[in-house]
């Protein structure tokens, strides 16, 4: 066997970088040449994290592109909004493959950017450059790119659950409605509050209602696949859990369908996507159903007395939401099957 | 002090039974005389709840109407769908008074509870002399009443949260959205394995999609409230944790009108009903905020950019959504101050 | 019915101090007339706890003694280590009787509380005037003090569970082990890496062996029963829950005494003592059991094969283990009923 | 690549089955070509695990072991006690190679079996013909073995942690006092009410104390590591999580050993083992830090004070605890590299 593709990880001490590290190890032509961060650069990955004993041992490198350049010809950036705008150009420019898995490269207008994420856009000719990595919408776009925006973690599943029937304009796009709900992980790692154990254990809370910077991603995925402007009603709520996301998403249907009917249509239009999965008739996935694999699984229900599809995605968010697919991304832009390194059994229980 | 109002609780070995137990300790006019279990009478209660240890050592008693009424004026049935239908009857018979906190006096239709509960209804002269108690919303009904049918946890949480827009044609009934969100007791004891540890624990189910019994409830009250027929679409989920429910509520507002505008007309339409509250400008409740208390608190965001309302509405499932309410409505049916024996300050964390 | 004694709480944004709100809210003699924070002075109390909207809705108080003087007699302190040292000796000059919470009058020795709180020891005289307040081993002392020093939630699970078999002799101090857990509310409210969510959710870890700085109170504790010098093997453990202890505790017996003779033994020291209970043969109890609570039960197991017993005691760590206790030793300052104000049934489930 | 190893697995429908389901996904040199249920015979497995949807759709098979022999050459054993003991017979008879993971074989002794099991024990001669499979301490046995038991998850997480210093005399065995804590998926996928969500969640418990059926399986390896009989003393408590055990074990020392002189006693015992972590010095391991792997991690802490050494180790019950051990038994008995299909990274967060 030849040797393998280097890989650098800038923002290891994540919870987005350090899944990279887990999923990467099994990863048949991939290898992680440099685990980064500007934090802790110096210090053992250990010593944030234990669980990486005897696996990883080496010291945290800094964010140096010329540095990275001599490890890696791959860079994921798993830092927070803001960064990954300023590091990916010099990456960039250095030569290197870049996966950005913060939302600085997502939307596609600075203006909208702002907006949402009260933050400085990245230089315009970046976010034009950078393609949209949702793989199962956009593969032929990635496929071959150097520089791969990739999906926000509600966004994936969201999208994903409505993609075909928003096409295919079976459900009216102005009466969706989008209830979803995540662990505690796609907050990240940083302590505070919101994510304090007594605070958070036994409670259910919604927050940020219609003002998730995820909002417009969604959007634009929508609009996208309906060929028109797509404004929706979005929720996010904070599950005592620590991995996984559920969409709970509602629309009115266009026409007379059964909930067989929507299982035949996303069968059709996701075949060959080995990580989307249509459950039977009768049957909506739990979010541990898909834990710790690369899956996004899709149920239906179809309720005659209100004329609405009830739709239910999940995915875990570290995995399909943050790490995972920017795997699948790697394998695409490097032609290669889009499973290596990502056929994980979900852990159950 | 003159002597306490003798209680008899059916059903002591439930998750709602024994609640009462622990909620009725502190009720300074009544007081539990008879703890009832038939599948358990003869033992101690404190074998299956050692909590109660040094606080009720009697031995369960039967549920005979004439024993019962030889300790208690009024009987609190906890027991499953099927159960109280035929028991309640005795027990009014008997003199009795009774709160039933099951769903077999909800529905008013014999053939709306035997299509959703798959059960055989309550005889219909019963069904008729049930009040339904929402105490907030029927209070006059309940008082001095000898018959009260507790509302289900659902429907609390959620027409509590859509009734005064719904009166007040605030919202379009036809475009409300539920997604409703339930800790784990409200289940109940029995083993299965929807209600396994291993199973529920670090996951997220939705279940029931448009199917639930509680449906037909919501909708008698909603339509009651609008003055005409409303159909809702209405998702549970399980969440990992032992109590609490969240309605999450979404609908079409008619006119222009803002969240201040939701805050103000809430806060009149429950003036002087001491356990909703309301919360202010930019906030909605999360689940343990009411945490072991009998509080259902409600918050509001307005979306200009869809003309859509999302209310939040939560509840302690076993109290409000249950022995909470009972009590309360036997405070009504006594017309004794509605807060007592319920004014716990909520458990936090 | 008499004015009620006016209780300041400073520290009131701490769990310790929020759950003091919560238990004094129902007590028939005293009244929170002042809760106060230095670090959220002038902001209401409801902005950190929304769960207290329309219960305290008052602003923050500074921890001036004098404005505190002028409102309460009695002042709890939930302050962190380090702090009441300063604060308790003004708030007695000023002639209010003070309850710590925290642990800086619990150790007699400054040199003892230097070496294992790494902090500056209050006052000697301040330390010799300090009652510690166990309440069931101490109350003849505590009644009519002025100033208590409330116990560590270890050391009463912990002294609890050992203090009538070291007082007989029944166990060899030396051999005594002691393995505790705790929810995470014990580490208060604070963010950090060893709170957060995601690290704690799934995880059970122990933390600080042989170093925890309950251990010199612990031992002060037993050696006081031992009537000589205990050294004892300590260990704590982090469970992810939010609330409870327990102490697992281990000992090789004395003699010829099985399991019954130490529920004899037990129930005869505790006689009166109404927040102990002492579980029959062949149960021990679990933390939910008191959870809310008061109680402190205690359960016991003889292995024959090894000459040893186990002794298993629990308490909730915010009420026994914290404000439940210290609400408990005002009530034995004042010369109350013990109980006033603390007479809850465990939340079960 | 030739064929395969073909594996059936027998119990699949359990926690022990779906996870060697899972874990041997990724097996290089084996498969599963048999997954086999007395209960659900001919239905499929997603009925009862959809996380396998698409993974593994065919139907359960049943128990006959010429069915078996036809698709496989080994046969892993995942049912409860008393099962194995009447099927593996029949599997080494019809010429398949055996692991079971159940009870019935570990100990040699029909009495004992008997005395702590209350079940009728194996066939005496296949009880000597069973190798016991804990893996670091007997691989030279399991090598080239025909049929091997694998070792209860107590057993592996407490002797891995006692056994080097045992054997070496760095401990005085009689003084050794074992406090362990699993997570709730030891317990199995049956339901009742020690399984059951509101009851164990927020909730710590002790459980079977001195009566743990692992009990003389913990004092047959201790036994035989200090050539004399040992006698422990042997704690077992259920965790508020679904996997991990941690067992945090207390003996005095003999002679004068640092920590540092531990971690390298350990590191030397275990050299050339790659499953078997040793954590450096000050630092000892939790759960979560092994959770989904095949690690067992080992820590230290020694206290002057009593002459005492505290270790702690930790695995994840259902893979170095079950399966993944079973898997590493394949490994050896098939003389292949041991860490075939278990390099998992712990999953983390």
């Amino acid at each position: 066997m030849g040797k393998k593709l280097g890989v650098a990880i800038v923002g290891s001490t994540g919870y987005g970088g350090v899944e990279l590290v887990r999923l990467l190890a099994s990863h048949p032509l991939a290898e992680v040449t440099s685990v980064i961060s500007s934090s802790s650069a110096g210090t053992p990955i250990t010593e944030g994290y234990p669980h990486l004993t005897g696996i990883r041992e080496e010291l945290l490198d800094d964010v140096d592109a010329e540095a990275i350049k001599r490890k890696a010809d791959v860079v994921f950036l798993g830092t927070p909004a803001g960064v990954a705008s300023k590091l990916a150009p010099q990456y960039l420019e250095a030569g290197l493959k870049v996966i950005d898995l913060s939302g600085d490269f997502r939307l596609k207008s600075p203006g909208l950017y702002e907006q949402w994420y009260k933050k400085t856009a990245a230089d315009e000719s970046y976010l034009e450059q950078a393609v949209f990595g949702l793989s199962e919408l956009y593969a032929e776009k990635v496929r071959g790119a150097s520089f791969v925006s990739n999906p926000g973690c509600y966004p994936t599943a969201t999208t994903l659950g409505l993609a075909p029937a928003v096409r295919e304009g079976w459900i009216d796009p102005a009466t969706i409605i989008i209830d979803a709900k995540s662990g505690v992980s796609g907050a990240g790692r940083g302590a505070s509050l919101g994510t304090h154990y007594s605070e958070l254990n036994e409670n259910f809370k919604a927050y940020k209602i219609n003002q998730h910077q995820h909002i417009p991603e969604i959007e634009m995925i929508l609009s996208d696949m309906a060929g028109a402007p797509v404004v929706t009603t979005f929720t996010t709520h904070l599950v005592p859990m620590t991995r996984g996301i559920m969409s709970t998403m509602y629309a009115t249907i266009k026409g007379d369908r059964k909930a067989s009917d929507f299982i035949d249509l996303y069968r059709s239009f996701y075949e060959g996507r080995p990580f989307v999965r249509i459950r039977p008739e009768g049957q909506v996935p739990a979010t541990k159903e898909v834990w710790g694999s690369n899956y996004c699984d899709i149920g239906f229900a179809v309720d005659e007395r209100t004329g609405r599809v009830t739709i239910v995605s999940v995915i875990d968010n570290l995995v399909k939401g943050a790490a995972g697919q920017a795997i699948q991304n790697l394998n695409l832009m490097m032609d290669w099957d889009e499973t290596l390194g990502l056929q994980f059994v979900p852990v159950y229980p």
